[in-house]
């Protein structure tokens, strides 16, 4: 008889049963004591406690039981933002899909959803093909793309369309990044009237780009070329003009706009007043931006502020931006939080840009303590346990057209199921302590006050006591329908 | 073999087990197949349709079966705000507990929050055992209370401490009816500590009584007393004023506060501002002053417009705020839609105030119509489904601290469950074809594209396929806990 | 042959012609060299310095010549806002008519205007000819009324039609001082009626002075008595939502609306936000609100904040309202700047109040040092000289119909004037070395950077050289006509 | 004796007087009964009528004498919007310096500054000579230099400082208009931090070039080429937009922004907004956008809307745009009212576009009616006479850098000065009864209230009782200073 907290009768193939009692389910609009009764890789019954109304002793009958007890049991993570093995500025994103999914599963996270790179010259179709390869076999959760629009053209505008049938819904472009990604408002208005003509969500990277290069290329040239100076040569003003810029073209097309990353609380505060207005535009905010400032992180001795070089940056704690953030992640304005996980290593990558902060390749990685992290904001009284569960896996998954399929614990959806302990413990500590392809972490020194007990992905348990019990692809692509959060 | 749509093995007392399958469940967040099985009064599991994994066949067990393709099954509609058998103005508001809550019941509502009156010189204690008293055994559908405070002092502050551990926790202060129900702000202020101190919920008739009254004796001695002139007494303005007072003194005090009735889109914008700001602050509104105009109805021929004589009034449409309050329900910044079901006969009642618009009681019923007249709003395209189930049932459980009991489908919640038809029809006709003890209907004339099929409430089939099975006094008292629904 | 700077070859009666040259004028659109010559009590001419197409040697013809070289040639100030001997709280404000005005001639101000006081019981016109009696042969300079109205009644709201009548064009109501002065919403919105239909300005002391006792009361009942308290028993939350009922009665009914001594910066948003709107709304602060505040002077050892209880209070710094009402000037949403002067001695009368703040009077005394005060805001960059001499003499004299008789350098207007040395500097010390009937000062240790050298009041020098050489009973009552200053 | 309304003594050269009596002369600020004496060319005493102070005869004494009474005196028009001869789309307007000024003196206008255009490889200074040589010799008014900046370059940032020491201070980007005059926004960027360098005035024509151009193109596709899809493809959102941008470039680089022709009500809420947080944002209109519309002007049969292609383009009446910003000038967040005037003929010209809108010359010819019909707004009791004197006069003057030579009736002032008949008449008569260089007006069948009788520049007589008695080449180069309007 098995003594851990959960054991399993028969590990074999599919039709496995698994049980999990005892723990309070909590869901974007409550908590409650539920058991849940998973079947294969489906939950096929929540059920109250103790019931006996069932005439089957689900515990008895299954495979596999898991005791909750003291424990929330959550729907799985979903981050709607990720860039593994992303190639940029001549190097490329030190996870793969492998390691990051993993790293990811091990943070609790179990569907990612990653982006699809078009260049210039490329078709669409080809490019999301192409990332179909990279990713098919290799990942221990499911995952899901987003496809960036790197020239808006009419045949890139035509695949936007048969992307939406491939279960790609949701289109990045880049206000930033002059000569990369970078869109100029005509496409962006073109790219947005095919959006708005699908019903696909529009996403946008909003920092004006053209402006913030004349401001980078006057720093370097005055001598301010350490860490901190990539945060002062994109000040606050060019994302929050640029938000507004995509907010009416947004308007003016009746495309749903998505902002990525917003950091600026005045960026937030122009999402907020075209939300009160009733248009479809959502703000998406990241760990980073809620707890790291300029000062602190980007600011650092010597070379240390490369770290926590990503664009849009951090933002200074005098100006107030961090409170500001997490007041807006409750008023509902931050619709969901992401990492942006796109890691760069310091030596060979980061390092490019020692004597010239612009030549930094510009990233954070986290997917793995993404949920933690929240979880300490409701620990440290700033959000509800709901409101935790509702930024980072329901309306994400709904956002991204995913539910009730993700982000949920409902009969019907996947097994992706978290049990999460409010009163455990982890250390973010410093150097390997973590499971990225990382040689330091963004948030080394972070101690959380609670724990990612166990993670289930479609039903098999990846991650429990310390242990990681997943496989390379396991993890399946989801394809997608249109956006479920609109207003 | 039963023929009809739901089924009884066995109608016999406690214990008996009811299925409900085949329809499509709706939650705040989501829509999607699910069956759900019902133990006595509670529902014990919600469970894919289809899964053997349950090794039992629920269906063959059950005592009762509903049969819900084609239909949705939503959580029992909460109606926050309703006045049965209320003292007013020299009369009593037509529905009693039995009438009004059977009516209630009839339209999909499984649980309503009625207000105990407190006037100068009651202990509130006494009058929310004389309200137990009205409605102890009368009630065919659940019931909860708010305390309206109509005189705030050092032992009506007192009872509201032992009032909140008796389940009623929120607590109703008047800005309007001078000499009546109405609080001076500094009795607002320190009826607002005190609900700030004991985390109740303060909720506000947010209009300038003061100054409307001054504007009422104008109006009446220039010799404008019909109806309509009611509306123009009580202008915009003199709305906005007190709610914007009412959020500064909520500012001031950490009160959570929860504005009843709004109907003036100004008021709404402010209640927007202060809940962007992060405060505690919400909107309720009605369906009268999202269908219904100062113009149509206000202004109808003669004495007519009396129907619709209610504080706040119908609003101008030429104005625009009916448009701007369904906005605000998709933007969350109205929380809440209940009835102010406050029901007078045109006879001996409305009639008072023939000749002086003063005089005619304030109130319209409706408690029997909201969750068809909300549910047109999605038919409409205004709201979604997912929302329509949200302001109508699921927030309001939240706000007043009933949920997971009331509000949802889940095991462990009360089988507070409606089978809505969204195929069906239901025409409010002329005369009396509804179930209020009303001799007419605000609503006469309005046809609704959908239609409340089977109601059950703790369990039982209270109405189904066009007849009541309920029973007077079925409904039992919901003691209360704080509000789940602050920002 | 004189050596001072002005000298006068005919010291007698009318006719008199004086000849200021040399100078600067400045006004409220710019400045610019210009001579200008005064008949009698009257500017008759504004010459371009060394024309001579006029030909006639104006400086050889006149009796008195005033060398203005290197000095600001401005309109003498006016105070749109004095208590001269007001009964307050039992006591009297210190400052008489003569010895008020002398004080403010001292400091550049040639116009004030004082309120009258109408209690419960009294007519209006009594009230005002009381007071004409109080100030007739008293003053050192002009002066005019504005009428507090203590009791909106049937008889008061037509006493107001009389007194525009007799150039008393403005009424100030108050939402604070219940049980003195305090009106309730429905005689503002009767007073408010009557103003707007005579296009007279309706003043508001804006605090809610209901809520406010409970504060006070709840603060002397724990202890807190000391002048801080004052402060924080008044917090902005009270003066903001004051502010905004106003507005909105004003709103309602057409009334032009002046918010006397504004403090918060919240309630100047609220004024901003009517003002364009394009509403008739108006924003006065005092110098005691952009200087001081509630931590440093209020919260002064022992009893010395009783020195600065007023009301409303000095407010935080620390919350930044003091650099918000110098922004609010630049912006022209703070319309004028007055003094409030409201002087009482700590001796037998604000000692009142020592170990209960609220029975300390109300009241600061500053009508001598407005205009240097406000000139230190031109030294320190906040504003400009135009903006100085706007606010302190031109806005005012059009805000309360006086212009261009007053607040101008112009042919036709009174010659009050003031030479003012911008290189020349104001010590106002400790002790009594300023000219208020009061045994101490709000400004001690205050350095101005500037100097009042010379002031004529309607044609006559009375204040030169440090030497006051005007005469009681020299000032007259201004009749004014309506506001001059709607938008 | 001559027995018109103006007599001259004496017709001969300089040293000739002026004296202008009975008039009421209308400012900033006030209106009051004043004479003026004008010697040459310049003001050289304001009196009090009827006054003997000065000891001389004025009237007498003077050359030129000019009854006045019953009329306003007010300074010349300053329009400080005017492109004459500008090459524009393969045409030139068709008003030269000549003709243009002449009109202008014709409606009162005294002063106008016109732009000079730098296109790319071009040295700004030598553009601006190329503009003194088209200029010198031909203007019947006075006239300044804005300098339009088609590349910012390290060159022309210099250049920009060389003309701020001639006395060119304001320089003009285009957001609009890609491959002509088309900024993006890093050059904008640099130009603005130029700018708030020397404390120059940024003007900038704020609309989204680059996303109108995807509009236009899109419409003319699709075949809307009628002139009312000029308006239908230059929407409110690309003007608020571009507003919105210009705004934040300027806070973050602190120059004085100066938003030309703004027509969107939606563009002045950016802009109020920015001028309440005490930005230096300064707002343009211009009288087409006040009175004139999408849907009666543009919508005109057939190809008649061609007349109003201008850009920014009329807005829609049914928007209210109109409305708003008649109310926005009263409120102040429009600082200055020109009239872009820019003149094409039917013939020739705006056919260039039969067929394709796109190809029609932007431009409204209109410098000749601005005085009358802002006046027109007086009659209307849409603004005050001060207002309209500001908006035209005043204020443009201090914004440009010309005050008190310009904008003002003061000693010193250049003796620019119309008599305006508050109850005369003018007809914008059917045909070519206006002085511009066009076959048709803009403003054919306008009704005015008011007229034009009498206009002096520089002292001279150029416009009396319909007949045009300047001269070309009298007007000469106005070198500005910086603004004097600055927040």
């Amino acid at each position: 008889m098995p003594t851990g907290r959960w054991y399993s009768r028969d590990s074999g193939g599919c039709g496995m049963k698994t049980f999990i009692h005892g723990g309070t389910v909590v869901s974007a609009t409550g908590s409650q004591p539920l058991d849940v009764l998973v079947d294969d890789e489906t939950i096929v019954a929540v059920l109250q406690p103790g019931s006996t109304a069932l005439g089957a002793d689900l515990k008895a009958n299954a495979d596999v039981v898991i005791d909750a007890t003291g424990k929330y049991v959550i729907p799985g993570g979903v981050d709607g933002h990720t860039h593994m093995q992303m190639p940029f500025g001549g190097t490329e994103a030190s996870d793969t899909f492998e390691t990051g999914t993993r790293a990811a599963a091990w943070g609790g996270t179990t569907t990612i959803i990653d982006f699809v790179v078009q260049k210039p010259g490329e078709r669409v179709q080809d490019t999301l093909n192409l990332w179909h390869q990279k990713a098919a076999g290799q990942c221990a959760i499911d995952y899901g793309f987003h496809q960036i629009v790197g020239e808006v053209n009419d045949e890139s505008l035509k695949g936007m369309a048969e992307l939406v049938s491939e279960g790609v819904t949701s289109f990045k472009l880049f206000m930033a990044y002059p000569g990369v990604f970078y869109s100029d408002d005509g496409r962006i208005l073109r790219a947005m009237q095919s959006a708005g003509d699908l019903g696909a969500l529009l996403m946008m990277h909003a920092e004006n780009g053209i402006a913030i290069d004349v401001l980078v290329a006057q720093s370097v040239a005055r001598g301010d070329t350490a860490p901190y100076f990539h945060g002062t040569s994109r000040p606050w003003q060019l994302e929050e003009e640029a938000t507004h810029r995509a907010i009416m073209l947004a308007q003016l097309t009746g495309a749903p706009l998505y902002v990525v990353h917003v950091s600026a609380k005045q960026a937030l505060e122009q999402i907020a007043a075209a939300r009160g207005n009733g248009q479809n535009v959502f703000g998406e905010t990241c760990p980073q931006y809620l707890y790291l400032s300029l000062e602190e992180q980007l600011g650092a001795p010597g070379f240390e502020g490369a770290k926590w070089v990503c664009s849009t940056p951090l933002r200074s704690r005098a100006e107030g931006h961090q409170d500001a953030l997490w007041r807006y992640i409750r008023t509902g304005d931050v619709t969901a939080v992401s990492t942006d996980h796109c890691p760069f290593c310091m030596k060979d990558q980061k390092e490019l840009g020692i004597g010239d902060f612009s030549k930094i390749p510009n990233g954070i990685g986290g997917v793995e303590h993404r949920m933690d992290l929240m979880f300490q904001g409701v620990k440290n009284g700033w959000i509800s346990p709901e409101r935790w569960v509702e930024v980072c896996c329901t309306t994400p998954a709904r956002m991204f057209g995913m539910y009730p399929r993700k982000g949920v614990i409902s009969p019907g959806a996947d097994a992706d199921i978290v049990i999460y302990d409010p009163n455990g413990h982890t250390s973010i500590g410093y150097g390997k302590t973590h499971h990225m392809n990382m040689d330091h972490s963004a948030w080394e020194g972070f101690e959380i006050d609670g724990h990612v007990d166990t993670v289930l992905s479609r039903g098999r348990v990846i991650v429990d006591g310390g242990r990681y019990s997943g496989s390379t692809g396991h993890g399946r692509f989801v394809k997608r329908g249109l956006s479920q959060n609109l207003i």
